[in-house]
Parts: structure tokens; sequence; C-alpha cells
């Protein structure tokens, strides 16, 4: 699909300058921070508002061009990349915090707001925002990928955190999603059914989300196990005993390895949990013992825990580093992602299967995860130029999705769909994806929001426009 | 419309007599708990299987004969009344409890389990459901109904606490949306949709829900105050804090009045706050400690706290009973309630506008409230044969919803919609409302899944086959 000359006019006169084929940027635009083929947008839109995100997508839904939305490209599944040509919008410039509401511990935001940022706003509140996929994304992209990180497993991830959303839709009417209330039973749950959609329903052009107090005292600590399954099974107790850790993140040997290199540490090169503790100075007090005994019981490495920011702060900065630390494994890598989440008691089966079929491969795998949500990634640092590791990389995340599936699991945890993981969408979801479908066609018709993401666009996907 | 010949002996030869056009049942069939008027269906099926459900569905939806699902009947916006008359679907002979995955903490259930029973059967697990809307709801009404009631301030309502659900769609097809992991980013969140969707868009025939440990320590107490204004600004102080309470409920000085003399209580009657604390020990106490100095500086009585089982069961089975405490405070007369929710910061505002609107009304009327979600009902005692009170109360109810949502509010924080509600959606959701319609048509394009809850189904609502 080629933009028309006539749609080229009407965006250049509503954005000027704001509209651009320039190849750069185009390029810029392909892609996001997965492993994934670039897909370029023929064009690049840069809005400032509400009403100029609706007359762009009134003209595109009207001439028929496709539209992908774009927050900070930190996305991993291709969720960005334009596989239909089209336009690209990008939301980065709609970066107003709108509204902070200390007393109701919620915030408006538009969509191009970095989780980063949000926070730094908050600094003298006292508030801060928890979700945290580690890199620095936009809220709105967060959102619409139903994102989720370390801290999911006590602050629940965007689909427990976003109270409110503005969406164009592609008619480009605008409507409101939600309220400021903390609860609802005022009909159909159209707020989550906009989280997670990746803008194939329509574009999130605000977001209200849930703030949360700074805790009163905040430890964070990490401990080193003979094998990834003691660790593993420590991690199982501690959800089952309902202990309230703020995070819990396990980093096998391999990713030890690439974080020391990187980051500079000295960590023992063993399986190790990151664990981070909130609460008031009682109930952070009685959860360290409480997980200390269990570190204890598994084996684990003295439980070396601190209050000091700068010690924490190294901590989660290098566990969020991961990603570009496997990067610097391999001159001219990319890291092929995968991304797993079963329920907790088969998260040691899935593992351990997993780094079975891992054996005999020839590149460096890393085992990461969020393991108290029963959440995992591979990292395996591919050369992108490889067919065989490639494809090799390709049959073992089929592999370890199926295994997923069965152990009772999602394909997705937290990276969404995009247009790399849609085949699996069968597998998962087998006939209910047909309700999604019709979801999809009744909200937009001419299918112009973000084709080819989420169900799969046409049999011969995702051949078409891979550059 | 009439359920024509065929359709009635198809409907017996798959049931038998568990098809029933009996007068009783019927009368039994035609309304919940609330004030609404009753709307009979033709006749009630008692399914006990899914495959029984498509069945029935199948067979309606071909003949365009209105469904209407149930559970325990204890819905209070007429959610579950037959205003198109049609089939009563009574789902409570579906309540096998299928699987406990206690290492997960979930259970997976027929929709027609009550909380109460799958509670019962969890006693010796050491795990326990905790979403509690006083009613000894079914678990599948519940999730139709998006419920939550006391915990949810601290366990969350059935948005955040259903994992998966079975759903037999208006075709007769059989879907399952969610998995038993925590999280997914797996594409549209369709588990969401149909929470709250009141059956309007299918038939919700199995529910995976999440468990929770019974907490090491339980701890209650009750504190009153010389003022709402004080309870209230409490309340909100507590959540700004972020003290995890796991229940705190309002009830104002006629609730007390109407509770001690059904529950032969004997509370001060004053306006009054129930407390429940949950955690291991040393989390409570410090609970209990912070809360104590909030009740001190809002001059409330001394905190009385007890960890009594027996204690603590009066409290909280007065409380649920404060429904039947209000009805039995005049005969022959029905409460008319009513379900408002607003961000906490609001609560005391919206409170205190309400109360000075009740000031010179002639019948009995009670606060009371899940005030830590911001969410807070009236009950109101009237003489349903008396035009000018139902009149008088109507109109309250109206400036209360308007109130609520020009602070930001919900009209509906657990209740559901039903058909109570529906004239309050243009109010809240204005033109995503559109957006609700189209995707109920897309999914029942027949109209067949109970007409007339949610969204209005025609100008002349609700006058039609109201008795």
């Amino acid at each position: 699909m080629k933009i028309d000359e006539t749609s080229k006019q009407e965006l250049v006169r509503i954005l000027g300058d704001r509209f651009t084929q320039n190849a750069v940027l185009i390029d810029q635009h392909a892609r996001g921070e997965g492993h994934l083929p670039a897909a370029p947008p023929e064009a690049v839109c840069f809005p400032v508002s509400t009403a100029e995100v609706s007359a762009i997508v009134k003209i595109c839904n009207g001439a028929r061009i496709p539209i992908v939305p774009w927050g900070a490209g930190t996305s991993l599944e291709g969720n960005v990349s334009a596989l239909s040509g089209g336009i690209c919008i990008d939301l980065s410039r709609m970066n107003d915090i709108r509204v902070v509401n200390a007393a109701d511990l919620d915030a408006t935001v538009g969509p191009g707001v970095t989780r980063k940022q949000l926070n730094l706003f908050l600094r003298d509140t006292g508030l801060f925002f928890p979700v945290d996929p580690g890199a620095d994304a936009t809220i709105g992209g967060m959102a619409a990928t139903r994102a989720s990180g370390t801290n999911a497993v006590r602050y629940g991830t965007m689909k427990a955190n976003v109270l409110a959303l503005e969406v164009v839709l592609p008619s480009g009417e605008v409507i409101r999603t939600g309220s400021r209330a903390r609860k609802s039973a005022a009909g159909y749950d159209l707020t989550s059914l906009f989280v997670g959609s990746e803008g194939t329903l329509g574009l999130i052009t605000e977001v209200t989300v849930k703030l949360y107090g700074v805790p009163e005292s905040i430890v964070s600590g990490v401990s080193h196990f003979q094998d990834v399954e003691s660790a593993v099974a420590l991690v199982t107790e501690m959800v089952q005993l309902g202990i309230p850790v703020a995070r819990v993140e396990l980093l096998d040997e391999q990713t030890i390895v690439a974080v020391n290199r990187y980051s500079k540490l000295d960590l023992p090169v063993a399986p190790t949990l990151f664990f981070e503790f909130h609460g008031s100075a009682a109930s952070v007090t009685d959860q360290v013992k409480q997980v200390s005994e269990l570190i204890e019981a598994h084996s684990g490495s003295k439980f070396m825990h601190s209050i000091d920011h700068e010690e924490r702060n190294r901590l989660w900065h290098a566990r969020h580093e991961a990603h570009y630390a496997l990067l610097a494994m391999r001159p001219n890598a990319r890291v092929y992602g995968t991304d797993a989440c079963v329920p907790i008691s088969r998260l040691a089966e899935c593992i351990r299967l997993t780094r079975e079929d891992l054996e005999r491969v020839p590149f460096f795998v890393s085992v990461i995860g969020h393991v108290g949500d029963g959440n995992f990634h591979l990292g395996m640092v591919i050369d992108p130029d490889d067919v065989n590791e490639w494809e090799l990389a390709e049959e073992i995340h089929d592999r370890l999705i199926e295994r997923t599936l069965t152990l009772g699991g999602t394909c997705s945890g937290e990276h969404g769909i995009g247009y790399g993981k849609a085949k699996y969408m069968h597998w998962e979801h087998k006939n209910a994806l047909g309700i999604m479908a019709i979801v999809k066609n009744a909200l937009d018709p001419n299918n112009v929001m973000n084709p080819g993401k989420i169900l799969p666009a046409s049999p011969e996907w995702p051949s078409r426009n891979l550059v």
C-alpha cells in the first residue's frame, strides 16, 4: 500500500514538517529492540495532540493506509514494525504529565511519557509508579503491550495498573474508558480490552495509572545457589507462603557471566536470585527474616542484603542492562529473546526441560526471569546472518512455547505478540482466536490499525514487507 | 417473544424435567434481591454440563428466544430478570469444584459453586477465596457481575481474581479464555471482556480463580466516631499511607441502629468503622499500631480489636446481614439500594452531599460502604407500593449518580448495571457506549443474551414485561 498523494498533502497540511519521509527517521522507526527483521513505514508523523492523532487516523482509515503506533521503540516482538508499510505515528512528543492526584494515588499522562520520566517527576511527592519492564518504555506503549517486569509480582502488570484510557478509534472518534474510581462494575471493561491490544483496535492518547507510596523501607538482596532448581524451588515456596516480595529475579550462570562483564560486578558465577522487599520497617524486617530462612533451607549462599540506595541501584541497573550485556557477548550479535509464563508449580519443570533442550546449542544463551510470576526469558545470542543459528533459535522457541502451553502457561508473559508470536496465538487460544478476530473486525473493519499484529493478517504471514 | 413449540420439544428432549414451566419455579426466577420489579422467564432450565448449556443456547439463538443466566439470584440491579421473557438458565446445579491447585493458589469451579461452598471445601487446605460480596453468590455470577465486597481493598475485585473462563457463546460454541499463568500479554484480554458482561455476551460455564494462603494472623476491630467525616478522613489517610488493610467498612448511625436490632449487638449508635487486618503476626501488629494512631488522631473511640474467631465472625456476620437488618426495620418494605464509587479523595464530599440530600427524606436510609475503595451504598427502606416514596428514591438515586460522575466516579462499584442502571451508562460512558454496543452486536447479533441488560435495548426501556 502506497500513501496516495492526496492523503500526503492532507497530512502535511495538518502536521507540516512533523510529517516526514526522511530516510533516517523511517529507518529508525522500522523495528523495536527485538531480534525480528525490520519493516519500515513509508512516513513518520509526530502528532502533539489527541486532535492531531484523530485527524491522522481519519485520513489514513479513509484512504486505507496502515497505521503503526510508536512509543519508545523498545518492544521485542516486532510490535512496531510496519509490515504493510503505511504511516508510523510516533507519540513520543505527547509526553506531558497532565495530572498527578497525590491524594488518590493516580496520575494521568500523555502516551509518550516514559516510566522513568514519570518517576523523576514524582521524586519529591513520596509516590512512585512501579511497573518496570527494564527498558525506559513509554506509558502508552506499556499499556498497549500489557507490559510488566520486575515489580509485577507485588504490584501487578499494566492490566492492574491502568485505571482509564483515552483512545482514538479507527474512525478518528475519541473515547474515554474507565475512570479514576478504583473499581467499577459499569459495563464492559473497555480499558482491559485496549490494554494489550498493541494498537490494533485504536491508539492510546492518554493513560491514567495507579501510583503507590514510596515504601518506608526498601531492602534489596542477593543469594546464589548450587543449581537453578534450588533457586526456583525457593521462589515457589515463597510465593505459596504469600511473602509479599516486591521483586524476585532469577539469573542463571550464563547471565551472571554476561552481567559481571558488562556491569563490572564480581558476582559468583552461579544461579542467582535478586530480591527486593518493600513495606513498613517492621514488615520488611519480617520478610527478610522469612526469606533468609528459605535461603538456608535451599542451601543458598548467605543472604547479602542492604538498604543502601547506591548498592540497590547497582544491582537493579545490572539486571536491567542484561539485554545489552548479552549483546556485548558477541560482535554484531542479535539477542533472540523469548518470553514464557507458566503456573509457578510448573516453573521448575519448564526451566529444567528448556535447559536440557539448550545443552548442545552452539551459541551463548541466558536464562533470566521474573520467577515470582512464573515468567522467564531465554536470551539467545545469535549471528543474525547465520541461517542455521536463526533456524535453531526458532526451533528452540517453538519447543519452548509448546512446552509452556502443555504446562498450562501462556506464550507471552509480557512482551506481547507483535508479529513474532502471531503463530502461537492459534496454539494458545484455539477457537477463542475467532472471537478476537470478530472484535478486531468490528472495531477496525478496514484493518488499518497495526495490521498483521496479534492476529495473523493473511496465510502468507509474515513474509510481506520484511527487510 | 413466546417459546415456540418446536424449541420447547427440543429442550425437553435434552433436559427432561430439568426444563420446567412450573409457576412457582418461574416466579422464583423472576428477580434477584434488589428493589426492582420482577420480570418472569417463560421457562427455567437446569443444565448440568457445558454440553447441555451449549445445546440450550444453540436452540434459543436459532429460534431467537432470549436467554437469561441465573446463579444464586442475589444480584441487585435486575441483572437476572427476564425483561423479554424467554429461558432462564439456572446454573446452580453445575456446582462441582473441579480442581484445586494448592501449589499454584488457584481453583477451577463450575459456575454454580458459591463462594461459601468453595471456602468450606478449602477449609483444611490453608487456602481461601477472598472475594466477598456479602451474599452467598455463585462464583459464575460474581464473575459475570464483576463483584467485589469487603475484601476488595486488599485482594481486588473479580477483575483481579479471575484467571480464566470457559464461555458458551451465543452460537453454542465453547471457548476458553486465559490460562492458569498469573499474567499474560498474549492478545486481547477476553477474560476481562466477559467478566462483568452480565451474560450479555456469553454464558460462563467454568471459572478459574486465584486463591490465597489463610494469613498467619487475622485481627478484626471496631471504632466509632463523632461524625461520618472523621471516619472517612481516617480511611482516606490510611489508604494514602498504603496500610494494607484487608477490610474497612463504614456503617453510619442508622445502619448501626438496624444492625444492633437485627443481630442483637449493642454497638454505640455512632458512625462506625469495622476493620480487619491480615498478614504475618509482625505485619498485623504493625498495622494495628498504625491504625490505632490514626483513630486517636481522628478522635475515634478506643480501638477494640480481637483475634478471637467467634467475635470476628459476629462482627462480620452482622455486617453481611445489613441488607436483611434494613428489611426488618419496616414491615413489607423493600430496600432500594444504590452503589456509587468515587476516587477516595472525593469520598468525604460525596457522602456529605448525599447525606444532605437525605435530610428530609421520610423513610429510613442507611449509608454503608467499602470505603477503602471509595465505594458506598444507600439502603432506602421504602414501601414498594407507595409511588411517592419510589419516585423520591429514584430522584435521590439520580442525584447520587450525577454527583458521583461529577466527582470522577462510576455509577456502579460492584452491583453491575442490570436494567436498573442502564440509563446511567449514557451518563457515564458517553460515546464509549457505542463501542460497547458494537462489541455486543458483533458477539450476539441476534440480541438473545440477557437482552435489555447493561445496554438499553430500545427507546421504550425498561417498560416491557415488568410485573
